[in-house]
């Protein structure tokens, strides 16, 4: 784990991965989260746990749906919101980024939700804050998504809370995903043993570079499973690799109802989104009863608040 | 009219099109519209009748104006405002309408202003939309735009009350305004039979698609009307007609001092803006006394305000 | 002086230049603006002097951190704040500067935050604006920059208090700097004499255009200086100067350490930002003891804080 993430009294000063949490830290989070947990259709409390703190949403990478979590945790939390979009600013005009945190923390921002293609960058600016402030990954390369993972696991233990003995298939391209690397370590801190990881052999990490059992077979990695999360899969990636088209891709990989039927019959379904219907997943999988994948987007808001209010308690 | 737009007790619960809507229920968003207006320069009051609630702007159509309009409504109710620019997101990245309602839904946004150029959008998300879930149309291709049909007959209301004895030129495009189907639609509703509808034949309705007289002939639409609504003329539209240029445009079909005098010395101008001055309207008729250009404009936030208000009464 | 910042009583009703203001008026801004600091890490308090009121950010020139900075102030004072980036908006579809001022307006926009790369856009509103609309520049052409000068003063005066003794030296690309200029205004104002402007021979005003004595030796500029403000370069500028590469312009204009032993041993280093470290500034000045860079961006906030909440009292 980064040492920048604790501060000296060892409370979670950042959140950049979830690789090496403590299991108390994180199993403090979700029980966190799922405190703010509010069912769609109830009328969300506005709390004030971050009134008078500013958060700045600095996505270098456009993202609605997740930029969009985030933005009404911070509001839910009572916290001011900024929308950065730096993946078209001309704005910034080659301005360092450590000079773009700088500059908003003399505006009073308080918290970073970041987003960036590249490696690293969340803990340059982690390396950089001031000590009042907190960095919050929103997403990192390939490497780490940490909220993704939290709020994966949350949506687990909603049904399935026993980690110790669930047998859990990631399927797809997860060689590109940071949301298997953080579901993996997330699972691997909960004491789960039994990860499969599945998908295209050009698509799978190298052996030994993620926790997890490596599987070419999906109908082999699907046997059994108590939770089945599906990756989004680039459709540029399918031509690239060894997959000729997204028929053959669903074929061979994507999850269908008979494939389902491989693993446990309480199965739950899960994917990160936004999906590619009929590619990785089937449209009746994906809206059918063991499917969990809008409670996630529900429990995405609920962790980023969790985690958010812990920099402040 | 859409079923969707009212529940099983007969409440109103989308506004996707005023085609059909009770004489009643149209009557009460437009004096609820009128205790929301305020006039510029008040200090405008923020109300409470939304809090809790999450509002999401769906924006597929740019729209500076639009978009602002609906987001200080929601705002002046207390509700927490997303802005999603679709129009350039890359972000969505192929995901499906729907599962952008479903994501959106999860995250608890209970109200959707949905802007889309293709037919049937608003509808297709209020089919799938859950049954807390408001559908407020801002505008569709060229069928729909629903606030702006209330905007216009509670503009003409503050002025004429009394519509069945009302005469209404519009002018311009009509075959491709949304505005101008959304006003007809309104106006009848409320009793006003004497409507004119008037432009160049190549941008005028096909016979009986919409009520109303045709007229290629201006100066005969505005002989006597009360009210004369200009419409936007897209220019490339121009062209492709059978009009050469905007001058001849203006020359013919364009509002200026003299050609106002054919109508009633208090006839109304509007217009739904933006303006082109000096191709569908001339300055000094669109700033003139009898304009009430800006009052739409004004009457336009409360319009939205009152409909997302009864949503929740 | 513009006549149209002060209304028929005396009291500022626009901002557009810094240019003949009072130094009463000037005075009580900063002294305003004092009392609205907040030094990063304290939570913020929020204001209600602007309850009620919509704040409009209307940027013709894509700028991330000045909207920032005026989203936040104007927020922190209570009001509600529409931000419309004009500069991507096919959305305004050739509406007027005028009608997009009427239409706003009509949605009850009381204040206009407005930059534009042309001549006069902010004046052109404030001549057309309501009575009771305000028109703030937030950066007009190469000519005025008001709260900039504001803030750059704000931040010397709290360091170095006496005016009219201090030797002030800025030095860059001078010529198209509307940062220069307002600063020059506000300095003016308050006493100061001693006035240096330096650059590239291209990239001076000419004699007479601006108050302040010219130089094209930097070390020159420098000597015995209270203050520095280095300009943010162009970097397209310099090939079509005389300078031949970036390399070159931080030789002979950029302020390292050993330059900037020439001023004062207090000399206090300032920069509107965004930097370009290495051309004109060293990165170790930049973040060393004597830069009070971030700390004029803090004032920033402050400063449109003080000019926003001076409109209402």
């Amino acid at each position: 784990m980064s040492k920048l993430q604790l501060d000296s009294r060892g409370r979670l000063q950042h959140l950049l991965t979830l690789e090496g949490l403590e299991r108390q830290t994180l199993v403090d989070l979700l029980d966190r989260a799922q405190r703010f947990c509010v069912r769609p259709g109830a009328a969300v409390k506005r709390h004030d746990l971050l009134a008078g703190r500013t958060v700045a949403n600095l996505f270098f990478e456009p993202s609605t749906r997740t930029r969009a979590s985030f933005e009404l945790a911070a509001r839910r939390l009572g916290a001011e919101v900024l929308n950065l979009d730096m993946s078209m600013s001309s704005a910034v005009k080659g301005e360092s980024l450590v000079d773009t945190l700088y500059t908003l923390e003399a505006m009073n921002v308080d918290l970073f939700a970041v987003r960036h293609k590249d490696t690293g960058v969340p803990e340059l600016l982690a390396r950089h804050a001031a000590p009042h402030v907190h960095v919050l990954s929103a997403g990192e390369a390939h490497v780490s998504h940490p909220t993704q993972g939290l709020l994966d696991v949350l949506t687990i233990r909603q049904r399935k809370p026993d980690f110790e003995h669930l047998a859990v298939a990631i399927v797809g391209d997860v060689r590109h995903s940071r949301v298997a690397r953080s579901a993996v370590q997330a699972l691997h801190i909960l004491g789960t043993k039994d990860i499969r990881l599945a998908g295209p052999k050009s698509l799978l990490p190298r052996k030994g570079e993620m926790r997890g059992e490596l599987f070419t077979d999906t109908d082999k990695a699907l046997r059994g499973a108590d939770v089945i999360m599906m990756l989004r899969i680039q459709k540029e990636r399918i031509r690239s690799g060894s997959i000729p088209s997204a028929q053959a891709y669903f074929k061979r990989y994507g999850l269908n109802a008979a494939r389902l039927k491989l693993a446990k019959p309480d199965a739950m379904v899960m994917h990160p989104g936004p999906m590619n219907r009929g590619v990785e997943i089937a449209a009746d999988v994906a809206d059918g009863p063991q499917s969990a994948i809008r409670i996630q987007v529900n429990n995405g808001v609920a962790v980023r608040m969790a985690v958010m209010s812990k920099f402040y308690s």
